[in-house]
């Protein structure tokens, strides 16, 4: 039943590799938010959208209070069939399954089908969720364009959509915020989990590093004259991965990006820019982190004569989740024998955008050898199943 | 005098940069050639050019023995004034002054222009000297094209010359070739000497390496878990600078460019390919130091799981010079209380293609802060008026 779900939402949004491609207020992306309006109505919930184009639907109950299901329903540019719409679909099926079965909770349920979360069309992430709990500040978006030149405001009216009114006050209805997301990552597949249940997702900071040597001739230049910027960007490198594996588990550090000038194989490099990427759930972690290699690389740049310069451009706070709704998820696991582990979400989610204001969980099913953001993104069908029993279970405990 | 002589063999070959481009068979190439042969022959000399472009203006002795000087007369493009045409200026100032100080000389003494040592219009290095030791197979050439698409043998034509007769015997009356070129290091500035004797040059190989690991989210991908390729080549680099080192002078070995797969600050680099350039005046060096990196690095591989694959593209032999010529410019040195050191040239010259046929001499003058293929290439004048000064006390002793 998920996978046909999967088949049926996807349906506008196939792109020529094979993948999804999915992006903010496109024609394929209203007519999917219309597609889940639709069929959501004749089954008797109300559906609607925001300003910005989440689209809620409510399952009413009897008390005030609301427990808030939901992803983001936009994907990256030849994304998978699981990353963000695998959430929304959860949450639609729970809302059928749970009327079908029980009937009128006693505290409403409404799912969110949420209009963004990637930065894939324009460069600004978690559109959807920062304007449920709150207004981001109109001119972070108002001068965006997107690869074609088009404007953010002007594709956000396109589509039928308008800012949030400022000032409106948030929904105070709000008791809980609930998601389930592929882990991204390879390690419930590793262990053979089929749950992984979300107690922190991890901060990170990000950096470039300018390494400044002298360029040479490869030939007339004896090894003890040398500046050699990439000599000495290559022992930084391995000093990060050395001591990102000392700090142990979260921690983790990567270089993934490296530029050589003049970059030409009989030149001795003159200047190597690289970024660093580390993440980990405890700020006091991040900053012991970034201590160490700042002395670190100010170090191996004296050992070989060169200069080095850092430049942070991303730092972003751990986000602990509620641990209440983590102890319900993990005992509904422990009541029904499945198999799961606590852990921390070392990528981004919406969740992070709720926690805050809302106590916040986060369920994780298995990736296939941990990739997504691909087509070849996917989980077996009994791990998404699982998934979504779990949900549904936590749901019916905190609704009914 | 020399400067002077610089400026005038340069004036058809500025480029907008402020530095010099002078391509084989272009139009400021031939009429630089034309500008040599019109002023020696004004001069009384015989000036006259082989089959492909060579120029050789010859000062006739008694005896059939010839003392051969030279360099060769194109540049890089957005060259120095002096890389190649300071040879060819030195002979043919040797000319004038031998010719006013001691009149008729014993043995002819002959300056070559060569038509080319770059490659830097067609790739395709050494195409002078080649074609003055030898006959270098047509099919190496005929197909090659410059940037503009234009074919080697149609640039050969136009311009007035052919591929030399196939099977024509090699001159027998060569004694000796001598030539005089900037050093394009740094060592005799360092070490405030004005002449370098060079007794080798080095051979050198190129490899290109490619690691292979596997791209992974730098964020939900534990470090235990990473194939980090950037990681393995970083610590495959760092062995081989430190590798060099232990080796000690004349070893050299440079990483001069490195290529990510997918080059993302938040990915955990799949694929890392780098160059290696390494050379010594000793191939026995070259040998033991391409064992000693082809199992390092097999090694390192290993440690991080990923593969490594070595693909050396580039074998040349070192070459050594004539020891005897080479103990003649030092006693010239002594003699003249000239600050001079034995040396190898890290670099490759025409005399190496000469020296396996014809006992080659190369004297080296100091680059300022060891600067060359680039405009601010430039040597003191004394340094420059040095050189001179002991080419034409060698010509001297051997011509005489």
């Amino acid at each position: 039943i998920v996978k046909e779900k999967i088949d049926w939402v996807s349906q506008f949004s196939h792109d020529p590799t094979g993948g999804l491609s999915r992006l903010l207020y496109k024609e394929d992306w209203l007519q999917t938010q219309n597609l889940i309006k639709d069929e959501m109505t004749k089954q008797g919930f109300k559906s609607e959208f925001d300003e910005v184009g989440n689209l809620f639907t409510r399952f009413e109950g009897e008390l005030p209070e609301t427990i808030l299901i939901g992803s983001h329903i936009d994907t990256v540019v030849n994304g998978g069939p699981l990353d963000g719409q695998f959430g929304v679909l959860t949450g639609l099926i729970a809302l059928e399954v749970l009327k079908e079965k029980y009937g009128k909770p006693k505290k409403s349920i409404e799912v969110v089908s949420m209009a963004e979360e990637e930065g894939s069309r324009f460069p600004f992430t978690f559109w959807g969720s920062k304007n449920i709990v709150g207004t981001p500040d109109r001119s972070e978006v108002e001068d965006l364009e997107d690869i074609d030149g088009v404007n953010f405001v002007a594709a956000m009216t396109q589509a039928g959509f308008n800012f949030k009114e400022e000032g409106k006050p948030a929904r105070d209805d709000l008791e809980a915020y609930l998601e389930i997301h592929i882990e991204q990552g390879g390690i419930l597949e590793r262990e053979q989990k089929q749950i992984g249940v979300v107690t922190d997702i991890v901060g990170q900071k990000r950096y470039t590093v300018e390494v400044d040597g002298e360029a040479n001739h490869a030939g007339t230049t004896p090894m003890s004259y040398r500046r050699d910027a990439l000599a000495a960007a290559a022992e930084m490198i391995v000093f990060i991965h050395q001591t990102a594996i000392e700090f142990g588990d979260p921690m983790v550090a990567t270089v993934g990006q490296i530029e050589l000038v003049p970059n030409t194989s009989n030149v001795v490099p003159g200047k190597a820019t690289f970024t660093i990427d580390f993440r980990n759930t405890r700020s006091e972690a991040l900053d012991r982190f970034e201590e160490a290699i700042t002395e670190g690389l100010k170090r191996i740049a004296k050992d070989y004569d060169v200069s080095v310069d850092l430049d942070r451009y991303m730092d972003g706070d751990p986000v602990p989740l509620d641990p209440n709704l983590a102890v319900k998820i993990e005992e509904y696991c422990k009541k029904n024998e499945i198999k799961y582990r606590v852990m921390h979400s070392g990528a981004g989610h919406d969740a992070q955008i709720f926690a805050p204001f809302v106590p916040t969980g986060l369920i994780f099913v298995p990736s296939i050898k941990g990739i997504s953001h691909n087509p070849a993104e996917w989980t077996e069908p009994e791990d998404l199943a699982k998934g979504v029993e779990v949900m549904i279970g936590v749901i019916h405990e905190l609704a009914y």
